[in-house]
């Protein structure tokens, strides 16, 4: 961890286990946080924040925290992180107008591909960074974050599909910096579509087939079936990301695969949000990726397989969830 | 129906859902049928066979079947019909010896593509017949049998996977008049490979998704995510039967779709395997059409992803089913 310390302000969208750990870390470490916060907030106002990490524990008294109950009252800020599932972003143009009505930047954290373009379209594409975390984490209360594995954010400019990759800009730099401060394992890189297109190989197969098999990843990863057709998904995505002008490293595969191997049994966060009853991020995780793979010309049959049996499923979990008439 | 009367004499091997109905029909109208009962033989003594059909109820008294505890007293027969599942083929040898001990021959009523080879490797590949089934059918108690829907089966000489087409012999004519003799809807066809890949068809998509997704084939057929699904795989196995020389009818897999629409809900023999933590008939239905698929360069990615599914889901299965150590 650097000696600095972070200087830049935040609102935090989005509490949960990926905003909850990343704005902990930077109020600890003195910056200036601002959380929305959308259920519990007098309980954390009691209790305060609590995360446990694999990077240290740490605890803030409630007394400390700006916690906001509505976007209107948060202040305007340097950096808005978006931490929202992608299946809230109808909500954006409400919760991104505050805190960047003094022209802040928009640090993306989301899943998905090219789910910057929500937040592009309040604040405009030119404020807009983005970022993948290979994070395991989960939010198991009001305020109270358990960071399981991994963390790492590789963040770069939003950038639109057919544009070139907008290379580390100094403000860039700037913001990455400040989260290294706060000791957040961060890696700027000049082409955000290369970096969205990594996570998706990890993303589409092992949030999808925890779904659709009802398995934890430790229990995919061990059983030769499931971890071979994980194999042959990555090798679509791996192909579909060169089809579409982002070459990844020819050994992308064999090293998601050990990582997935040596991570913590854990619980994808789709599959959290299936088994809680939450919609499923299939729009930025499978609809976008294919619909980039299919104006590029490339197939993706066993990605669309996967998107068709979630499809099927959360259909299902909607039809079941209404009340009888 | 026809006037005449079966003249030939059957063993049944398997008198389940699909055994029980064609070997019941056969007894009814007088034919020398001797079924091989694996359990509930007593209670089939006392209470007869009772046939609920779309062709028609019916019911035999105990005292008019013949009923064997086992295989050894089963008398030579003119027609061996195979209805076991083909997970247990290994028990062909014993089972098979007896009744095909002056020469008869064995009629395959089995799903998959080439699960003959076991009969043939019993009794010789110049003495099987074998028949696809379309037939929708349940056994639910000792001789009980509910026959739902559909019920032809389309029947050919067995040939190896290399050699042309059989045609429409001598001997398939009359086995296939005596079914048709006791009402049985049944069809000759000089291609039995031909006919074999038309099943696949069906079994493979609605067998496998309805465990993969645990659902009804009238959940899925009425649901647009999983009835393209279908389709595609309809596609998949279509295209692969034309790799293999078998060139299905344009419209096949329409027809095949309306059918599945028209069906009255019926949970698919896969599924009702899986259910009942019986092992499901993957090497039949999903590898050996794979291995036929491969060998004339046809991929088949949805099926295999399929296949890849199911396995580990039975793989599951066993896990869970084994006592702790």
């Amino acid at each position: 961890m650097s000696d600095s310390k972070p200087t830049l302000s935040y609102a935090i969208i989005g509490a949960g286990a990926l905003g909850g750990l990343y704005g902990g870390m930077l109020a600890r470490r003195g910056a200036d946080v601002h959380f929305l916060i959308h259920s519990g907030i007098d309980i954390i106002r009691r209790d305060g924040w609590d995360v446990q990490s694999k990077w240290g524990d740490f605890h803030l008294p409630g007394e400390a925290l700006n916690l906001h109950a509505a976007a209107e009252s948060l202040p305007p800020c340097d950096v808005t992180i978006v931490g929202i599932k992608t299946t809230q972003n109808h909500l954006l143009p409400e919760l991104l107008t505050p805190p960047t009505r003094d022209g802040g930047l928009v640090l993306c954290l989301q899943n998905g591909l090219h789910s910057e373009a929500d937040s592009a379209a309040v604040v405009g594409g030119d404020r807009v960074l983005g970022g993948c975390c290979f994070l395991c984490s989960n939010k198991v209360g009001p305020g109270r974050i358990r960071h399981l594995d991994y963390g790492r954010i590789v963040m770069g400019e939003f950038t639109s599909a057919n544009r070139p990759p907008a290379g580390v800009t100094p403000r860039l730099k700037r913001v990455a910096d400040d989260l290294l401060a706060a000791g957040i394992d961060v890696v700027a890189t000049g082409d955000l579509w290369q970096a969205r297109w990594r996570k998706l190989m990890w993303n589409i197969p092992f949030n999808g087939l925890s779904v659709a098999l009802d398995a934890s990843t430790e229990e995919l990863i061990h059983d030769p079936a499931a971890s071979g057709l994980a194999e042959s998904i990555m090798r679509e995505v791996h192909q579909a990301a060169a089809a579409c002008g982002r070459t990844l490293p020819a050994d992308a595969i064999r090293e998601t695969l050990d990582h997935t191997r040596q991570m913590v049994p854990y619980d994808s966060s789709m599959r959290l949000d299936y088994l809680a009853g939450r919609p499923m991020e299939l729009a930025a995780i499978f609809a976008a990726p294919l619909a980039a793979a299919a104006a590029a010309g490339a197939a993706m049959p066993r990605v669309e397989m996967l998107h068709q049996e979630l499809a099927f499923l959360q259909q299902r979990a909607v039809r079941v969830d209404r009340p009888p008439t």
